[in-house]
Formats: C-alpha cells, sequence, structure tokens
C-alpha cells in the first residue's frame, strides 16, 4: 500500500513529511480537522489511541509517535538516503540518545509551553510557562554545545531524522502561543540557527511549505500558517 | 570494552539493568551518588549533558535516554534474546510507537508526579499533581486497553524492552512521591498487572533485587528499596 499521512498543518505532522519528502517516497495525505476535534473520531482513534497527530498508515499498519515513524522510515528506507546512522554502526547509540531526548524532554515542555491548560488549572498555567521557558532556553542551550560533536546528524548537507524533528521545534517556538513567544530568540543559538537554515534551502522543505502553507522562510523566519487546508490549532 | 552502566538503586538505571540481565550480558556498574548530586560532576556531564541516569558506556561511547539504551541493546543483542522486533519485522512499527510513548508521554508524566517542584512554584505542585495523576490514569486505562494487540511484546514468556521499561514505572507509581501516591492501584489495570507479575518471576529481576534492594514483590507490591549502596532520591 502506498505510505498515508494523517497530518494537520504545522502540527508534529510536518516532521513526518520532511522525512517523507527527504527520502522520495510516495504518500498520500488524510487532513485531520483540529477545528473539528477530527482526532477524536473513533475512526481516528483506531489508528492511534492518544488521540495525536500523526499517524503513518503503513503496509505494516498504522505507526503514532512522530520519532517512532522517523525511525521506522529511516531504518525502511536506508538505501534511498541515511537519516539515521545504521543499527550496526558507531553512531547509532549517540543519534538515538538525542533523538529519544528530542521526543521525551524537548517535545514535552513545548508541550506545556503550548498547552499548558491540559497541565493545570487556568490561572496558574502563566507559573508553568514561566518555569517551563526557562527550562527550554536550557534544553537548547545543552543541544547547541552537542550540536558539534553530532557530526554528520545534525545540521549536514544531507537532512537527517534530527533535523526533520528539530526544525519543527523551533519553527514553532516562535509561533506559540501567540501571547507568549517573547522567551524566544533563535539566534540565541548560532548552530542551530544555521542547521535549520541550510534544512530550509532544501526541496523537501519547499513541497513543506505548499503543502501546509508555511511561509518562504518558515524556520528562520516563522510566520503564522496560512495552509491551504485545514487548520494549525 | 565491558558494558558500564551509570545507575542509582530504583531508578530509570533499573530498567536497562533489567535489559542487561534478560541478555546475559556481561556488565559492570558505577553507582551515582544523588545525594551528593553525582550526576551533576563534570565527568558524570561529560557522559550526559543533561545529568540524567542512567548512561550506559560501550564499545560505541556512552548512550543517555533509557530507552535509547534500550533499543540500542535489543538492535545490537537480538541474536541473544529478542527484547524489540528486528528492523525488519512487520511488528516493528508499533513496538516503536510504544516505546516512545512510554519514553515521551508516560515517563515524562510520572517525572511530574514525582518532580513537581522542577515544573512550578511550590505552593502550586499540589495543583500540578492533582491534574497530572488524572492524566496518567488515562494514560495506563489506554495502555490496558492496548496491550492484548501488542502480542508477544508486553507481558509475554520472554520479558521485552516493553516490559522492562513498565514494570519500573509501575513500581515508582506505588512509592513516589511519598506523599501522593493514593492517586495509584495496580489492580485497576489486570493485564498490566499480570504482565508485570510474569516478569517479577525471572531470574533477571531476582538479579535486579539483589542488586538494588528492592524487596521480594518489586513489581506486585512494592516497598521503599533498601539497597545495599547508594540512595534512590
Amino acid at each position: 500500500m502506498t505510505l498515508r499521512l494523517h497530518y494537520a498543518p504545522d502540527n508534529a505532522s510536518l516532521c513526518v513529511r520532511l522525512a517523507l519528502e527527504e527520502l522520495g517516497l510516495v504518500y498520500s495525505t488524510a487532513l485531520v480537522d483540529r477545528r473539528a476535534q477530527g482526532q477524536r473520531t473513533p475512526a481516528y482513534l483506531a489508528l492511534n489511541p492518544h488521540a495525536m497527530i500523526p499517524v503513518l498508515e503503513t503496509e505494516d499498519g498504522p505507526i503514532f509517535e512522530t520519532a517512532a515513524i522517523l525511525l521506522w522510515l529511516a531504518d525502511r528506507h536506508r538505501e534511498r538516503v541515511a537519516l539515521m546512522p545504521a543499527p550496526d554502526a558507531s553512531e547509532r547509540g549517540m543519534a538515538l540518545a538525542w533523538l529519544f531526548w528530542l521526543s521525551n524532554t524537548l517535545h514535552p515542555a513545548l508541550r506545556m509551553l503550548f498547552y499548558g491548560g491540559e497541565h493545570i488549572a487556568p490561572e496558574m498555567v502563566f507559573a508553568l510557562h514561566e518555569r517551563t521557558a526557562q527550562r527550554t532556553l536550557g534544553m537548547l542551550d545543552r543541544l547547541e554545545a552537542a550540536a558539534p560533536a553530532l557530526g554528520g546528524w545534525l545540521g549536514a548537507a544531507q537532512p537527517s531524522a534530527l533535523d526533520c524533528y528539530l526544525a519543527p521545534m523551533l519553527r514553532w517556538c516562535a509561533l506559540y502561543p501567540e501571547s507568549g513567544t517573547g522567551w524566544f530568540e533563535l539566534t540565541r543559538w548560532p548552530t542551530l540557527r544555521a542547521a535549520v537554515e541550510r534544512f530550509e534551502a532544501r526541496a523537501s522543505v519547499t513541497a513543506a511549505i505548499q503543502a501546509e502553507g508555511l511561509g518562504a522562510r518558515p524556520f528562520t523566519d516563522p510566520r503564522p500558517p496560512r495552509p491551504p487546508e485545514g487548520h494549525a490549532t
């Protein structure tokens, strides 16, 4: 079967779209209508019981979790492009460590920044946001410091799964929540900025810009999305 | 080189110890003295800049992030025991999805329950705890519902990487924080309870009990650890 990406514009599905484009795979998309809570319909919950976007339907069944999909795609299609070190490569452990860290540390912090109301009562969201923004600065500082040792797996000529995951997250920090992006200024992290700037010139990003209305420079100069279909929030 | 696990008793390193034991690998351990903030020393930060336990030192260098280590071990030593489906197996995507979910959804929720003060001011920790406990109940309900479809990869005769990760997390829910475990009762999830009960009879768990002072039934009847060296908190 053709791969089928369940997506909403400028959602975590963007990371998977970038990987699909980098791999040059044929895929179709299915819009999840967030305004209608499309991720909570019985049909979607049968694909992902956690009601999160994205899901990738594959010949092996549906796969959820952004980083799981990225890793699965990288391992299944490494004859096309190496998005991750091979399972027997010496750099595999290091790349897995940072992939899981993006998934379990940086991404959850962003969810707390963007959707604080899921975590605490409305009157305490500001306090949660403030502390989380500070923690997130520290996270990005550590990634910036580690980036040179990540060798060919962050910011290289051929983008990796780490690039596909990181670049959209840095974009979202500049856009969400609309009321609270003041803590974030990409120039604080010159290595990370250079990585997403290099990525931005790829054909994969051009394809994503067109499909999801991301604007001309989605990572170095993020603007609110104007998608041809659906809604980002 | 021999594998070397940097650990603290009853910390996330326990998940990795269980995997090392299931694989029958030779390894040494290095105690991280949490009371002395051993995870923040320059020597430890050189292994893991995030100051988190565990790290596994390998022939390919240090690897951090519990789930990254579990996956790396599973893929490198699958000729011994299959802790995860092989990269080309049809169940790989599903197993990766749940491994990342344990790592980026369940585990961060537990960190918010156990270390709320990292996330918000002390006077708001109770409110954060209350909401997070409710969210965590929902997470475990979804895992319970999905467990039968996980086939041989949760609660099977041969424990998997998912078992090695889940069983300690269920243990900690019954123990931490000492002031706030009332939300958790394992009997609510009979499939998960059966899975950890089956795991509990393994020689790998016996070895971990002895090494870390976990008590006779560490998953079905958790008691505060009495480790022969070091401190859990």
